[in-house]
């Protein structure tokens, strides 16, 4: 399904239904309710579920001795009502008789503790006997379902590092250890050079001697080089798990698809999703609350997946609002959680499947809500559900085929992220600035979003790199060659500080940067209760870090002025801000981090300089999105308030939620929706 | 002792003699300081002491090896001076002889480490070998005791569950796979459908595979019916542990009474109580504080000890500020030591004890103050408790026999709490509720208190019942019982949500409780950062949980109003507070849970419709509280202000401290205390 | 070096040359580059550096197979430039062949789990077999340096118990106990009353069933004798392990002066320094912040070291912002660095080493900035660097041989921190009423500092003694004789509350203190939210305590007040501060601890009372402190100020920096410096 023409994050889906439907649990009721189920879901236009994925010991309730009854019957029931259903390998919650059997199998905690049975996540997915397992179960249900022509695609597992990442297992041990002597070509001494082991004399003889740094036990800071290896091994590890899944899945029916739901950390989607269909992405607004800035939580996810997938879909969207143990989301008011899947379906969702049908009625989650209540009674959120799938099956063919227009492009990385949170320093990290420049750029309606440093630029008018502190060759080229055929670029502290080890370079900062931005960075540092200003905005912790840029080629574009006693100091009256032009193009450098004190000036210095204009006009939290193909462009808007708003200078064309045409303006009704072809 | 016809909560003592003392240590002096302790005690009119349950090691310096001298010596020196005691069992602290030899009896804690010698409650009271010490010392101090007149009761241990209630050894392990096969009757099918185990795959296949739940070694949230079933296992523990103890002393000695000493959690004192002839209550006010308004802790803390045992003692109350490693409590003006003991027996106490005797000049709780200092010079506390002895010596025959009135009656159970807690979603839990009424109608002077939910309502006018979310039939026949015969019930949100297993009802809420209520709750949730108001009262977190409930047979009392654009809320315009007129009585639904903001207005309406009057009239915390016996009435008026105070409509009568006629009305010095009789 | 005729305090160093220079990591580097950092070295004056500390593996890349060549080669062309070399034993960072062989040499926490390689100090320096090796690369390297005549002197290890200073490995466990038998003569009933162990039934029958008490493994608090017994372990293991490597060290060249880096917590360094020719500390004041009235955080360390040491050097002195995982320290204006190293200087040092030379490119310190930066460009710090080194070679001469001068003592004890500390109950501990008399006392410009209390109070006029909670019959006695002898002493509250084994005593507080302050504390406590005033300062959180002083032959100097309620206070109108005329001195009694709030009226009184007079007259955070010997004095005066500020009232000499004739006057520029000779 890959186009390696276009970059990946405008890929295009090749579904031919647009996905609508809800994660169904037919093991928690009697199996007598799975007619009336399907009844009513086909009554609300539900085209797909999801199943099975916390099922392994009702498929497999003796080692051996599968029993696949209840989801074929459940496959076939929805079947007969026009449902399709994704299947999910059940690897997330293995049986008791396998973790009581292989107590040695289960994760352990960095004091050395194993986890116990009980809840998710328990199994150490890098041990070799549990990923036999892995791949024992994945092959019984491929087998299982191969022939069920409504089964159309897979999940694997289920969030992956949703609740845990690390583990201190012997296994991981060794895992890591294999993993570090491929990276170094078994050479120690790669290892020791990479990793700077003569600082405070850590050297290492073999590789045995190695294990994975344990932050809490050891007395002194850890090696942060050490640290950002054992990140890329839980990124790769887990990638590795994943592969041996989607190995056999394919074997047995080329025709699925395959994703897994997402986001959490410590996983490089953009890598990882190169062995899936698309990735996915589980939704829930709820988490970032419910004021009308609170928008931002979700667009930044769905970002996140975006940028490693182009299109995608979304497995679990909020059904009502989600509680577990100390919490309980709020709940959406009447058109909130339509309004939500809207969110997601204007950032590149093809499927929006809500969580879940019903309410569970024990366990951890019997708060967290589903489309229908404990009860059985179908009530507002049933008729919002409804309502959505209604349009969906009316609109869904002209979504599809579109992508989400970038023309600014915020750079993505996980390798960044990791470089810098291993030696964190308590700044705001590359993902809050990107956060920021998202908002912002979003509420001034621009056509913003996430793309990864491994990507293509190709369509950018910007590029926006917060924090690249660790710059390669092939990366610092991408760049100059962006802002060489006229791309606008602005870069910010810290970039070009370290090498892939994670270590100072040897050059004076930002390094490979230098060029094309004209510039060196003289010194850096955090400025304590001292007020500096730039570009008109005044520092506050945590954003209170400077760097003094020298211009070569550059231009100076703002200068540091300390409020008090500027005379005793260093930085006063120095650039902090500073334009290059290179050839075509011109590339910014911000020395310090991008926070809600200087982000409106500065952005706005950039799309100036760039000529881009915003795709509508409205109120902030109004938010304007377009989608596009060749032959046509979707503008969704989406209206958080809790009050009607006016759109302006949309273009001209027809609303299809309404089926009416639209002249440039539209009036929204609070929490309202509309989908402007054109 | 007890009286079946009477609610368990309005039972009075039989003693023949009001008790009043402090607990003695002559362990921590020299032998021969007891002849001069108990000389000073006669002096304050001291009747009683608690002596020896930290003296294991002394009574028993090697195994087998008993040497009851020293407190044989004491109890004898004591009686000359008409002073009697009360014993304790040691098993609290147990001796290092034991422990070293035994470090697997040790107490481990959720990641498996044991706890070490040297404090207290280290050894696992389910280890069956520790269990066997438990029984042989207890037998071995009946024994020596037993033919000792002025040995007139004993305390099992000391605080259980005080410091620490879980314990994850091996024993416990077993124990509760043990208590589970009994709940279940054998069937694991039982408990995996009592535990909804299909949720997240965690099947048990026999009960060898069940293990108490870790909270903190789970990747995600523990399963909440094995966590419910875990504190009721804690609960009939300990029980068995005290029983033991319980039947080896009634059998040394049957005039014996036995008491423990609580109050502290995961022990439902209810059934616990069953055991031993009253509860007694250990009651620090000062850990509340001294402001006038803080006296509710005590109150709440004497309540909670009465509703499991009617009349009780109080074996350790304030004898001077108790401090213990970080903490120093506020030192007690002049009086007020004496005030809080009067709270006490206003309360129910019919004993009371002040701790301690002179204060510990070695050990962890150097600073927590006797009533006599280090340097063994009476002071002012010496004079305060010698007051105390002599009003007691002349007014405790009219106390004795009497019990507090309760017209309201508040709602009590473990079970409920425990149901909530373990899925607490950051709410007001019930005894949060409990509490704020309990304050609420005493600073109005109401006759109120906490009765068990499995003891009899007889009596009460009023009911309250705080988010009883797990309603089985007996209860819910009960309680509509109550509302049918006459009463005024109060029931708030969360009630009848839930079965006995923490499932969630195939019901509409509040499930068995709707007929009496005339209501079902369509929805429920919280409203995040959206202001609205019921009866007056805006919501703030964490208070921000709305039901919406649907008037069947009831009548709208008050509706759910939003501040802000109104026309988006679900909830807006909809019952929040209903009222059902049931057969002879009314029962009220508050759609929230009882706060600080909604309190007053609400608890208002409740006492109106019942036709209440207070006791009598004085500012809020004024405490005025009514001990009664068939032929008299003790009104006891307690001044919470560091002023002198006038109390309203009192009853007329006689003053029992100042032996002076009462016609209704009375000044109260700062922390003064007057008891009327009438 | 010693010279017993002078307080310890006092002692001047024996040094021919004022040392100056950086710590330096040759092996961080190519070995190439020695020689060019010589050379930039000598140009800033550099005299000396540090190295090795952290080198082991390097030194002995495998067990027995040493190779010094790198540090020989460094001190040879280092010479060469003049410049001399400190060398250091490397055992606070064993190699992982060590470690990796001898996993049971790892420290332990708490729980038991041992700690892992890859940082500092995670060997047990207890543990026998380490000890071995900590000997044996100590007599290696002792040996391979012992005829290099440019290595003038030794750091032992590195900030020992800087990361952690609890272990409780098996071996840890077994050196307590012997630890303890040496102190108890092996009689456990010396241990049980010393423990008072019968509080709780804790007894111990033989040492072997000793523990080191587990703060976090018991279910209650811990014995405090206990825990006062573990910190005095802590201070004497390691004591005994430095003096392990001294005694090799001096072996085997006695021109070799000795040293260890301080300050930090649970050493005894008064004691510890006896083995050392002087003490060394590692100042970084930016850990403190960059306001003006911070520097009291270094002037408070220096101090530390300066009770314990008399003259010292500084090993490590910011050589610009440090920084680690969550922190970067505010960078330094230009000035401050060299204002900070002088105000080292002027409380005592005679030598001066910033870190680092240049800053690392790799591991956990990558942005703990040296002298220069990770592109080894030469920038502002540089320059400063080398101003300083200008200077002090310039006026070092007549810096050797002064010392601070002292005419107000504030009594120093780790005895009594520990004491207080392991039953703290919250209350400002005596190091936080000692750095509130020395900030006040410096901020008014009085020659004040830290005295040990087993020193000689020579020279004293004044001694301030912060909550000296355990008093001794010799300590009573010392400081009655001060008394006697015409001093002026001021006690705080708490004192001579205890004996040596953190009992209360059996008299009436403050014990042996009775005689010399004419008074004794009949009651103490805390006073909750009621309010209370002492000479005008009203009481707030933390500094609620009180204490209610009965005067036998003292006079009242204050009275408690309480603002609401007064009549129904015990302390009101009791006396809260009481001045005793005791021979030829006077003794004041504060019944509370030394506070934000009391301190500058009870200072004020004080030294109104002694007649002293202030060094000069500048702003509150001009610094002022004077170093003297028999021929001349030497007063530093240091602006914190980032402006310029006046000073007068200065004695009439020569300023030494400017080389120009000073008349009492002085305008310092901001961060500026002036040292006048008179």
């Amino acid at each position: 399904m890959k186009e390696p023409s276009l970059p990946r994050h405008q890929r295009p889906s090749q579904f031919d239904q647009f996905l609508f439907g809800a994660c169904y649990y037919p093991e928690h009721w009697d199996r007598s309710w799975i007619e009336a189920d399907a009844s009513m879901m086909q009554k609300a236009h539900v085209n797909v579920v999801r199943m099975a994925e916390f099922a392994w010991t009702l498929m497999e309730p003796r080692r051996g001795k599968y029993d696949f009854s209840l989801f074929k019957e459940a496959v076939t029931t929805l079947e007969q009502r026009g449902i399709k259903s994704i299947l999910c390998t059940p690897t997330a919650t293995p049986p008791r008789w396998l973790t009581y059997d292989n107590p040695q199998w289960m994760r352990v905690n960095s004091d050395g503790v194993p986890f116990s049975h009980g809840t998710r996540q328990h199994c150490c997915t890098n041990n070799p006997e549990f990923r036999k397992e892995s791949r024992r179960i994945t092959k019984a249900m491929a087998e299982a379902f191969r022939d069920m022509p409504s089964v159309i695609g897979w999940q694997t597992d289920n969030e992956f590092y949703c609740h845990v990442d690390e583990c201190y297992c012997d296994c991981c041990q060794d895992e890591f250890r294999k993993w570090l002597k491929i990276r170094y070509n078994s050479s120690i001494e790669s290892l020791n050079e990479a990793w700077g082991t003569v600082f405070w004399s850590q050297q290492y003889d073999y590789f045995e001697q190695v294990e994975i740094p344990r932050k809490w036990l050891q007395p002194a800071p850890c090696n942060p080089s050490a640290l950002l290896d054992y990140r890329r091994f839980l990124s790769d590890s887990i990638t590795s798990f994943q592969r041996e899944q989607v190995e056999i899945l394919r074997a047995r029916n080329p025709d699925w698809w395959i994703t897994h739901n997402g986001i959490f950390y410590n996983i490089d989607y953009y890598k990882f999703a190169e062995d899936l269909d698309f990735l996915a992405v589980d939704v829930y607004p709820a988490f970032w609350g419910t004021r009308p800035q609170d928008f931002i939580g979700a667009s930044r996810l769905n970002e996140r997946c975006r940028q490693a997938s182009g299109t995608y879909i979304v497995p679990e969207q909020c059904g009502g609002p989600g509680g577990q143990l100390k919490f309980l989301q709020p709940t959406p008011e009447p058109g909130r959680m339509r309004l939500w899947a809207y969110q997601s379906i204007a950032h590149g969702a093809d499927g929006m499947l809500h969580f879940r049908w019903r309410t569970c009625r024990f366990g951890a989650e019997i708060h967290w809500h589903g489309i229908i209540d404990h009860d059985n009674v179908p009530r507002r959120r049933f008729e919002e559900f409804s309502q959505e799938g209604e349009e969906l099956q009316r609109i869904g063919p002209q979504i599809l085929g579109t992508t989400k227009r970038v023309e600014i492009g915020i750079s993505f990385s996980y390798e960044q992220d990791h470089a810098q949170s291993v030696l964190d320093y308590s700044r705001p990290q590359p993902d809050t600035q990107r956060e920021l420049a998202l908002g912002e750029l979003m509420r001034q309606k621009f056509a913003v979003g996430y793309v990864n440093e491994d990507d293509s630029y190709a369509g950018l008018s910007i590029l926006i790199v917060p924090s690249a502190i660790v710059i390669t060759e092939d990366r610092a080229r991408k760049i100059t060659d962006f802002v060489a055929e006229g791309g606008t670029l602005l870069v910010t502290a810290t970039s070009g500080q370290r090498n892939t080890n994670n270590h100072a370079i040897e050059q004076t900062p930002p390094g490979l940067l230098r060029e094309v931005l004209g510039i060196t960075v003289e010194e850096f540092g955090n400025i304590d209760h001292r007020k500096m200003n730039l570009c008109g905005s005044t520092f506050s912790t945590p954003a209170q870090y400077y760097e003094i840029v020298e211009c070569a080629d550059a231009t100076p574009v703002a200068h540091w002025r300390f409020e008090e006693f500027p005379d005793t100091e260093a930085a006063q009256g120095k650039v902090g801000l500073s334009c290059n032009s290179f050839q075509k193009g011109r590339a910014y450098y911000l020395g310090t981090f991008l926070s809600e004190e200087n982000i409106t000036p500065i952005l706005e210095i950039l799309c100036d300089a760039a000529g881009l204009s915003p795709l509508a006009k409205a109120d902030p939290n109004v938010c304007v999105i377009e989608r596009h193909a060749e032959d046509r462009k979707l503008t969704f808007v989406l209206n958080n308030y809790p009050e009607a708003k006016r759109v302006d200078e949309l273009p001209a064309g027809q609303e299809l939620l309404t089926e009416t045409p639209c002249e440039g303006q539209i009036i929204l009704p609070p929490f309202g929706v509309a989908i402007v072809r054109s």
